[in-house]
């Protein structure tokens, strides 16, 4: 029974009677703190301090400074999922891997001052660029495995999520510079892909075509 | 000049009168142990002692043991960069980036045997794939810089090296797997991505007719 009350408190969201949306608070103070002062300049001690927390709290909520930025992982690959299952029959496996970001995309707009703070923090600091490359490269293996279970054949699961990454990164530095809407710059971007391969894909042809 | 001298034992690659091809020995061994026992499990003692040398040599040639394994890279890249410079004027900078990835399939390709044991390695450590993952991004990184210097804008170049990525990856696998050689399946493999992102290219000019 304890343990199972101390996975509830864990889990709460900060949704306790005691710390009403203490996680959002933690949340909100880090990504503060990180952007002004830098990642590895912050402690945990300031982090509940400026939330109007203890550090027991923030660990009750993040097991490190560096997984608050990262726990909306398993919500984007789960949103992810979500529009590779969706997918229209007749879709091809590019479009439903575009889906997918798109997903992700209208998931990160709905909080757009928080994804360029959060994007500003990550790329000031080399370690954790590399965590968040590594994390979409997760995101991209789960859009894989969805389009296998589709009955995607390989290697078109792969080459169509891994296009899908490439899409995505491209999109999402456009729209940290700009006022746009991120699902539709991720739209843009896979287009602008198709148009810069096709001068590849008519080249071939016309080879194909004299041999 | 004694610094000058360390320098040069340093970086003679082992062909210094005393120790001839101290490093690609060391190499060798190495690979052999990660592959055989697992990479965690082999120490710097047993890859020098399996090569006849000492771990002061080791240590003369190689920073750590994981260096072994990615000090390919310095020159991978450099070969990218070349084939980046030396592509046609009429090169589209999806097919500069293409063969810039050929230039590193063409290079891997030389030494088929080590590159399959090496991806074996790799492919079994969580922290070997996520260093692996972060090398080549770099080179991404790298291969856009020099789209850059030929004029290409953004977003396009780094959507050119991207897609380059997203190819090379997955051509590698395929690769592995084959007996084929790796710069015929990545231009093979750029051509399926071709043919997928049209089906979104024809799709869109559809609509903007319709529009």
């Amino acid at each position: 029974m304890r343990l199972m009350s101390a996975t509830v408190i864990a889990y709460d969201g900060g949704m306790g009677r005691w710390e009403p949306d203490a996680r959002g608070r933690l949340a909100k103070a880090a990504l503060e703190l990180y952007a002004a002062q830098g990642f590895d300049q912050t402690t945990v001690a300031e982090i509940a301090s400026r939330a109007g927390l203890t550090e027991r709290t923030f660990f009750r909520h993040f097991a490190d400074k560096r997984e608050v930025l990262f726990d909306g992982s398993d919500a984007l690959r789960d949103l992810m999922l979500v529009a590779v299952a969706d997918a229209p029959e007749s879709a091809t496996p590019v479009q439903i891997a575009s889906a997918a970001f798109e997903a992700a995309g209208a998931a990160i707009q709905q909080n757009p001052e928080r994804a360029r703070l959060r994007n500003a923090v990550i790329s000031a600091n080399a370690e954790l660029r590399e965590r968040e490359l590594i994390k979409l490269a997760w995101m991209a293996s789960a859009v894989t495995d969805a389009l296998r279970d589709r009955g995607v054949p390989e290697p078109t699961a792969t080459l169509a999520a891994e296009a899908g990454v490439a899409v995505f990164k491209v999109a999402f530095v456009r729209w940290v510079a700009s006022t746009g809407d991120l699902t539709e710059i991720i739209r843009e971007t896979m287009g602008m892909l198709a148009d810069q391969v096709a001068y590849t894909r008519e080249d071939r042809k016309a080879r194909d075509r004299v041999s």
